[in-house]
């Protein structure tokens, strides 16, 4: 097995922060110490490689709990696989997502799961787990549910939104939560109003209102914060935890700062889209706002103030990507003329541990706190700790030499993610991946990228360990 | 015309006490005076009767806006017709009632409220108007809403429980509330998460949990709460006001403070059931229980105070009957071992005079709200005011001389609902009517009924005037 | 006895709306009936007196329950003496004022309110009667409290502010609750926390902060909501009944609210000033902003809409003015380059009622709601209902015949206090008083004052009705 | 230097649960290695002592950071000197506490201090740090905070109760906030309403409510989270943080959730006795209730749902002692026939590692958070991490090894404080200190102590580190 050796760098996990060497023996982290003593002398000694890394952090890398690979959606295709896709959060410093298998109406939720492993099996750069999307809510999807949760996937999405497409009404939803309540599996929910947003939608196409911009007004904040807050309820009848995926409302906070004041396991994510973005960008000229086109929909800038302190009060408490991409030519162009049309859905991916450092920067969180939400608590969530998530004796070396100092641009020409635009065009991050390891191997090392396709392995996961 | 002159009792109104004769001249109040004056000793010179009401109180008529008379439910009627009905509610102090036309799914609000005229027609004993009960929200009822309103049907009521048959989804309901904030039309929303409770329903029954008291325990508080909530988020985005009936549950009172907090149009309505009875009576043994039926069910006992304290702030500011007698013979016990098919409903026009008036009794709520809350509140809500629900010149001469001293047993021995048994046997009440009249004419009189079927007149109604 | 008839005018009160005639005999209103009837025929013809109203509202006189007429402050003494305040009131349509008697430290209730009896003893134009300041609580004044109430002085006055001057601490605070809660007497509280207040106060003067516009800004937000919170938290200790003055941040009223929702006897009023003026006007250039120093002070105008929402949903219930008039020549100008110096008070007894009824104009209030918070909750919350603040058969004959259609303009040159600025100056208002009748007299006809020194009468009050 | 391995327990920190090998080089933790490794081998080959932690919890020593050695109250002192106290301390597994230095009124802060360190100064088992109790801020103290901050004592308690002893009024207390906003210093607040508290004292001993039980009665509830909400107020006028420190009712959670909900740097601790006792032991007959006297006092049990809750939310994100031991015989008895002559305080110092730990077996916490509020979070908030609280190559060898399977039983008899009762008398634990480390020194080995006064060393600290 290789040794290899990282070297005086500043460790910091959600917990610490420690001027620490760390030694990695093969695919797992052996043992931390104070840098510069004589254990971590006898340690360069041994290793097959040092890596320096004075004047820089030494994190786990990333966790993204919420990703779409190659995800059908209205008649086209998320245009990254699980190829890119993968690849592309190496690039920045992500090791390990989890991303969304989908049952389709009217079959099983195992086609549905072997369908994903059939895609993803042997192309991924880095490891991988799946939820999986329940659309189709019976007496035998039900049943399924206990198996997959034995098998290491434990956790299901269910979708309030998206009527006739991914809907579950609030009685199989009930069904849902009760099962998941037994037998350990976590409900996700994409909580908006889908029914009474469709007859806004409708309303606002009949009227002449199909730009994109309409996209974030018909989606009203109240039909976010509505929702949230059924879900909770119901929740609360079942028994049952509840996560909920992409907040973007700071009505929708309240709900869940409110249940979490009672007690109640309730969680939630948030996305840097919904951080760093808003309606501004939807109403970009020229169908530019298709590109920002997303459900839950971007807000309008003041609502980023009660996101960011959701994240600092723990009352948000991962964030996530949401990454489903699709090409502006071509693919978000499908819906000029009708906002309903433009498939839903961001690349991220790659730019959620920089766009995070940046907050650090910026004084909205601490560096814990950046770890704490791209790293550890994904990971705890959904079942991956002390594997994932953290740096410590005998977790994987999914290990991230991240340059605090270094500047860069985010642009589509220089990102690497299968897509021709980028939501962050020309901003300006202070922070930047220096080196990546995944499971001990260096996958990325400056600008080369040393990894390979198939390097990742599938992860069953356990359940949610908060719980 | 008639000149009728009520003397030397105390006038309560919403807003006044006052030692005052009324004196009636033909159908209507002409006038009020201080009693024992010159005035008054000129009128009682003139008038044609005179009513001595020394001690008595001098009220108005109560006006009941939640009314069943006849209603179809699961396969029977309500035992009382529009003819029994409003007799009974004449003997209990109240002279108007609003009752539900219903529109059967399928067809038109017309064909629905046209029934319902032929059903009434000549048949009552005191005046009467009707709310729409829309069970089929498209594009034509939505148009008929208009004209309903323009002639004096100026509510609706939608339903978020039962599935199948009132049901409709937030799309529906949303629709609604958009054609109510445009032509003036209240919605009138029973706030229960139908989709949900029949999940549990389903469950309980497949438990063998088949008594009339799981009635009460599927129908969960937090799912009237839930749905509470979202009425009045949907109402939000409709920009329309609201008006909640036969709310039971203490966390449903919490939403709706919460939303008139805001400044919010949400009005609510409670009934004398939830007031005075509880879960312990749903648990009587026998089958007794299923007398307790209705929907938003009984709560354990505890949730009065909260009922209480929502009618002193005001966060309750209607107390209806919600009238819908079954029979426990050959009607309730269609419920016999499946608590679902009892017929969901109880009789209660005729006490709820004299119930509020032992709240004053019993410290709850002072004489004027008694009148608010029964009379003035409810005429002003629907459109009625200051016809009815007062007694000030001008106004209709619905009086009732009420002895505050009085006691009786309520019993269905000696009620005049066409039910075979009281949900208040045996209960002690201090306060009686003693004389009735409605629009001048006296109709009850101590213990002579002296109305007439066909009396009373059909009420086109103004719209809401609290907006 | 004099009998006057008023004719044909829409009279209004807390209750109802009326098209009727109102009939006067003596002091006292005799009777109220239908217009244009035989009744109102036969009174026209008895009359002595008719007044025409058509076209016009008949309203109740108006009860101002904040006023402090010639009162000492800062070495100087309020401009309005209770002969011009209480004909400037008289001027402005209200008929009846409670004013401060105050309590020197190291003397007696007795002799404060003696001291109040002896300067307006034949000086008044309208009714009056006192509130009692507590300026020095211990065993002596406490038990006078006893004494104060059953003789008519049912209020009390402790503040949480003025250290050094009427200032209490809670535990003298306490002590005047509980005794309020045993007597019967109603504990009213200016609410802000003095002792951190004068902390800031120092400071700023220290720096140099001198103009009027940082007496709004020291005197901050957070310490008027913080001492209201508290002084509800005493209340509830002491199990008594609690009336917050001037309320006028947004934060207190939301600390009222809750308090109500829980169902607290908690009370509040506001004032016009908090209604209609901001902290714009306490930075008018060249000292003028000292015209506008009060305590609580002005607050930025999005405060407004929540004491709108507040006079609407009850939780402030009355309109008061806090009238206190300083001349800015001679006065006002002792705080120049000090406005810690700056006599605290600002004139508006006469414009109460005009300034209401813009606010019905522009739709903040309802007619009947304009009656309520001027008229008849100030009579109630003190006491003198039914005598004071409504038209009803009994009441006293403090009438107010009110043009809603004539447009006047406020402004020092015309108004009738005693002082040298308006803090109105230049407003337009629409309606105007057009005769007003206190007792049965006519006091004021159009332009003409018919009034005289010494009608109005001190009168002795009940207890709080609302308890 | 002394090398120490600490091997094969499971090591338990605030981020983390390993099975791990410590490494202790001299004072300090060197590394950690996953146990059974290469690593660890080649560790334990060196080592001068191994200590086998199989089965065993290996966790950071206890951080108390409230506690009252030797403190004059009443005319008496706390029966425990610095010497004893560390000593009991160290048997109970904490290895750190902060305990109060206390200015006397109308001496300096620096006297006070000198008198702290003079009592302290080589008498301690285990490392040490001083808080600063203000009871006399004025300019001159003021200043002297600065002073405090730069050389270690950086937080500093006031007191809104003990009126004439250490209470501080509103316009101090926010002087003292402003001086730590600027500084740096931490403002901890005994957060009661004293002058309130002062009258209801009295007036129970008049009526002879002389019984310890009336302690908890007149200290009301409201009155602690009046005080809390008041100082929070009185923080965001400073624009600084705040500790609250014992915080015991429900009511006064509610206040720091809320202030928390807002973004607010607001902290809360509460300690052992309002987690394990009530208002129940305060009524013990005898005078026994007398050994529980402490302020705040117990509650109701009830409360403690409330607590633990805000345990899990971090609402409260400390539990520290508050140890203050008095004798029964001759201390307590003081108050016999007058509560308030009780010397309020509990011992407890030696206890709150266990108890916490027999939460964890109760299921109210996790165990990671067991060492959060024990060891982690105090550190930071009192600026002394990462060098105490933690397991982690750099740290202090503070270290307890753990077992969570003991069972023992508290009592007089056995424990290490110097007062003559238990407030657990009797309680039976599971779970026991085996082993405690003191900078890398082993102080408490089995039911040998090995410690020596004076071991403990002050530690100046650093600001909180949580803002």
């Amino acid at each position: 097995m290789t040794r290899t050796l990282i070297q005086d760098g500043l460790v910091i996990t959600a917990g610490e922060e420690l001027s620490a060497d760390v030694l990695v023996d093969g695919e797992r982290v052996a043992a931390v110490a104070a840098s510069g003593t004589e254990v971590t002398e006898t340690w360069a000694r041994g290793a097959d490689r040092v890596i320096d890394a004075t004047g820089l952090y030494v994190i786990p890398g990333g966790v993204d709990a919420h990703t779409h690979m190659e995800m059908p959606f209205g008649g086209t295709f998320a245009s990254d696989t699980f190829e890119t896709g993968t690849r592309a959060a190496a690039w920045g410093g992500t090791t390990t997502i989890v991303d969304f298998a989908i049952q389709s109406v009217g079959a099983s939720l195992r086609e549905g799961l072997d369908g994903w492993h059939a895609k993803s099996e042997g192309q991924c750069a880095i490891d991988y787990g799946f939820h999986m999307i329940l659309a189709d809510v019976d007496e035998h999807s039900l049943k399924e549910m206990d198996a997959l949760v034995d098998e290491g996937v434990t956790s299901f999405k269910l979708f309030m939104a998206y009527p006739g497409v991914f809907y579950s009404d609030d009685g199989k939803i009930l069904r849902a939560m009760q099962r998941g309540a037994a037998n350990g599996g976590l409900v996700m929910m994409h909580a908006e109003n889908g029914i009474a947003i469709d007859v806004l939608v409708e309303q606002a196409l009949a009227e002449g209102r199909t730009d994109p911009r309409h996209h974030g007004e018909v989606r009203r904040e109240l039909l976010e914060s509505e929702a949230t807050h059924r879900a909770i309820q119901l929740a609360r009848v079942a028994g049952a935890p509840l996560y909920i995926v992409h907040v973007s409302a700071e009505q929708a906070v309240q709900e869940i700062t409110g249940a979490r004041d009672l007690g109640l396991p309730v969680f939630a994510e948030t996305c840097p889209q919904y951080l760093f973005l808003s309606t501004d960008n939807l109403a970009e000229p020229d169908f530019e706002g298709a590109k920002y086109v997303c459900s839950t929909p971007l807000r309008p800038a003041l609502h980023q103030a009660a996101l960011w302190r959701g994240l600092r009060t723990n009352d948000l408490s991962v964030v996530s990507t949401d990454h489903c991409p699709f090409c502006f030519a071509g693919q978000k162009e499908l819906g000029r003329g009708d906002f309903s049309k433009i498939p839903n859905g961001m690349p991220g991916v790659e730019h959620r541990m920089d766009l995070l450092h940046q907050a650090v920067v910026d004084g909205h969180i601490s560096r814990r706190r950046w770890i704490e939400i791209a790293c550890a608590t994904p990971a705890r969530m959904f079942g991956l700790y002390p594997r994932k998530g953290t740096i410590a004796p005998g977790a994987d070396a999914d290990i991230v030499i991240y340059d605090p100092q270094a500047r860069q641009t985010l642009s589509a020409r220089t990102h690497h993610m299968n897509v021709d635009y980028s939501a962050y065009e020309g901003r300006q991050i202070t922070g930047r991946v220096r080196t990546v390891l995944s499971r001990g191997h260096v996958v990325v090392d400056g600008d080369a990228y040393l990894g390979r396709t198939g390097h990742g392995r599938y992860l069953p996961r356990a359940t949610c360990q908060y719980l």
